[in-house]
């Protein structure tokens, strides 16, 4: 039986005991796929996903046909279920709940394309705006409490897992990346009267040598500190800290900068695997009103690592990453491709 | 020039610019290695490596010659130098200082050895000692704040990648993972008025079913929220937040519960990489003394992960982990590893 459970060294929630023994042994030592085995994000293969929760397709089509243009799919091997009660309980000193959330896979083409950004930028903007849907349908279920979207991107690997797709983890809880990022935005608003990221986005056009890419309603740069080589940091210009706040005209714009942004990465780096994660508020409900300035002080954006290099136990072990190429030189070469 | 950056969002620090271009971009391709390529770490090849920094060695043998037991020498890939002052500064909105520290490594044995636990127990009480000496000398240091020791065994890596080794690494900084420890105890402490520790080790004396090894002075035991597949705690039972206080009988007990652990993860896992790595109590100066109670709260600890399986964009995104094997089970795995 899956469950939440905290570590109170780290503060760190994790989930746990989604697999039997049988199932992990197997999952760790994966028998090889056949040539043919056929990819069931495609179209025509509807029937082999879990029902849709929700798509966009052509009126005249029905559920679970072809037709469809983004299609938002239960994940199989889901880490949440949606039905029962939050359930914190203690078990001596420790901490756990049950893992109550939605984990879904948007299936982002119906065609086998491996990178989003080689969709056109209309194709992109509805993946967006479907983000936008499900983290605002998701907000009528009063036990969650924040909702990430997150991409593993694998071009290189076989079958679906190199089907371009996001993916949606709801949880019962604020995870402790998102929280120590309210916590330092909050900390830095009450000091400056003014929002981090508004402040790194204003450094960041005086010192240019870290953008990337620029559009009227974003930024695309490398961070000064980063954790993964040629990492990106995307945000929208105009202060805002919540993703479904963002209009259809500014998505257009996140869209180009997004395609164009993954490009020079995947071009760069010979299409290495990469993760990108979105960050916004939490969902802000009456009694989460101790984030009273929320609104003011945090501001929603993408995070872009590549994977290219291993973590150690440097990194496991403090907290602090190595990353060998100075910021400014990453950045250099990503604007450099062509 | 390589720098430490504050990501002032994250609030972790990098180290960065350790490489220039064309080195970063030939580590991440490297050419094949020449099968008949010798490991400099083996016994006969000592002036491959820098000039040793301590031995313990026979003492009739001369520095960098044969005769030693455990060296420590300089990294040749550094990402710290001991020259300098720290030298924070400002650059805009951001934070930086000079990368002032050490980055050692201390070769366990003369002999081309994969795993530290094929090491004989007196072996392994030596490199455990070397620990101890290598932290103390340090200290004397009064611009470095923090030693981390950590492994990363590569058992199937060829060359001296593959030669068993630990590392350390001496930072003018406490890394947020040890202050979030030492935050999360100090605040459980002034609470509880107890060692969180402390009481997770009663905890899981009493619940049994996570222990995998116990001697007089430790415990070996996969903790109740894991990040990883078959993670192992390994804690001394006498409360002791200072890893240089042990003595030389507890550190033979630490030889030993070290060595059959590390070897049943060998054997279930069938030779996985793994990291380990030990957190002990930042260096006590004056003006650390808001850590007052630091002797009390705190509990020294190895943190031993093996590497099965991958971390995605939703660990990275979280800080959550998934780990689908309950931790109950791993231990049971462990335990009935012959």
């Amino acid at each position: 039986m899956p469950e939440l459970r905290k570590d109170l060294i780290s503060q760190r929630w994790v989930i746990t005991g989604t697999q039997t023994e049988e199932e992990f042994l197997a999952s760790i030592n994966p028998k090889p796929r056949e040539e043919a085995e056929e990819c069931f994000f495609c179209e025509g293969h509807e029937s082999q996903t879990l029902p849709e929760i929700y798509s966009i397709r052509r009126y005249d089509t029905r559920s679970n046909t072809s037709g469809w243009q983004v299609r938002v799919v239960p994940s199989k091997s889901a880490v949440f279920k949606i039905e029962g009660e939050v359930g914190k309980v203690g078990r001596g000193i420790y901490d756990l709940m049950n893992n109550i959330g939605a984990h879904e896979l948007i299936i982002e083409s119906p065609q086998h394309v491996k990178n989003i950004c080689e969709l056109p930028i209309d194709q992109i903007l509805t993946v967006l705006k479907v983000y936008q849907t499900r983290i605002r349908d998701l907000n009528n279920d009063e036990r969650l409490k924040y909702v990430l979207i997150f991409k593993n991107q694998r071009p290189k690997s076989p079958f679906r897992y190199g089907h371009t797709h996001s993916q949606l983890a709801a949880l019962p809880l604020t995870p402790k990346a998102v929280k120590d990022e309210l916590l330092s935005s909050k900390e830095y608003y009450s000091y400056k009267e003014r929002c981090l990221f508004c402040d790194i986005i204003r450094q960041e056009q005086r010192d240019k040598i870290r953008i990337v890419e620029e559009n009227p309603d974003y930024i695309a740069f490398v961070p000064f500190a980063t954790k993964f080589a040629f990492e990106l940091a995307i945000m929208p210009k105009n202060h805002n800290a919540d993703y479904c706040w963002e209009s259809e005209s500014s998505l257009k714009n996140l869209a180009q900068i997004l395609k164009v942004s993954l490009a020079r990465i995947s071009t760069a780096l010979k299409d290495p695997p990469l993760n990108y994660i979105l960050h916004t508020i939490p969902y802000l409900r009456p009694r989460q009103g101790y984030w009273k300035t929320i609104r003011e002080d945090y501001h929603w954006h993408i995070e872009v690592y590549p994977q290219i290099s291993e973590v150690t136990g440097f990194e496991w072990g403090s907290g602090c990453h190595i990353q060998p190429l100075l910021p400014e030189i990453c950045a250099k070469i990503l604007r450099e491709t062509k």
